[in-house]
């Protein structure tokens, strides 16, 4: 029986993913007994996140900036892409580090059953950007699922007459596996052996 | 690679308890793609408890109100005072909502080796809301480890000379054990065999 707004600050930490009812409550325990190392470091953190939130024009990334920071990096290879279905999986391809070049988010991937076309993803952008870009690589990185496979194989043909090397994550990834909960050695082992699309 | 907002909000909710790295990136992940859903209201839960975080004059509980919502229920029996070492304890004995009084929180326990006396503790606070209060009952609700035991002690000696009922939480409490971290089963079997002070 705490006041409305502590129920709402556990509330609100309790729909995190990863955090329960029990671990919110010890969360907010810290908060408000550390109001200057924890509650006013995570409030100034999540504001500057909320006031500066944008969708890369580039790349589909979500980030603070646009060119988001990955789209920004000279260092970067801007001739491979790697495409993904969601933002969670360039995040979870970008942590692992094994990637040196950029990325295009579609959005999500084809479906029948949901009424998913092509032109409800950021395909035709993709062409676009292979097009522009001066791409010579694609890494296809689709999610092991029958949808993720047959978005793959819809951009493998739309493709097909540009002069990149086409390539999809090896297909070491266990069937109706999502990318974005894969282990870091996984996901190395899939990329490393990726292989031309036939 | 994100930017320094979104790696610094990362950061911030990686030090919660109970958060490590990669929960903590699953959380943002989850925030930036759910701004109006997720990163707004966790925003605005958070600015409404650190505008009005509080320390209870009363009970020493952190809330967003002082008198804190416990000591202002009026349904809680007035009489009926529950003695604890830190707010986290005041907490955890709140949601087993099996002690239908208001609480006392020490802020500490007596210890010989990291010097507090006590002068350090809120003990003459407590001994002014007995006389003042017409409390009748007193639970000592300390840790079940030496230095909550000595705090005990201490204070049953200081509360001797009041005409309280004095009890402690019986000792099922596993040695060693500290009450913040115990399932609320125990807790309740603790709470209902609390037994007179010898
Ligand atoms: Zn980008
Ligand atoms: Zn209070």
């Amino acid at each position: 029986m705490a006041s409305q707004e502590i129920e709402a600050l556990t509330g609100a930490l309790a729909r995190l993913p990863g955090l329960g009812p029990r671990s919110a409550r010890r969360a907010v325990l810290h908060l408000v007994k550390k109001r200057e190392g924890a509650l006013i470091p995570l409030l100034s953190a999540l504001q500057a996140v909320e006031e500066r939130l944008a969708t890369c024009s580039i790349c589909g990334n979500v980030d603070t900036v646009d060119p988001c920071a990955i789209c920004a990096d000279p260092r970067r290879d801007a001739r491979s892409l790697c495409v993904v279905e969601e933002v969670a999986d360039l995040w979870a391809l970008d942590r692992s580090r094994l990637f040196p070049g950029r990325f295009h988010v579609l959005g999500g991937r084809l479906s029948a059953l949901e009424g998913v076309r092509p032109e409800d993803l950021t395909i035709d952008q993709l062409v676009r950007r292979i097009e522009a870009d001066g791409i010579d690589e694609v890494v296809l990185a689709m999610n092991a699922t029958l949808e993720g496979q047959t978005t793959a194989h819809y951009i493998a043909e739309r493709l097909e007459r540009y002069p990149v090397r086409l390539t999809q994550l090896a297909h070491g990834l266990p069937v109706g596996g999502e990318l974005d909960y894969l282990d870091e050695g996984t996901l190395a082992q899939a990329l490393r052996a990726r292989r031309p699309v036939a």
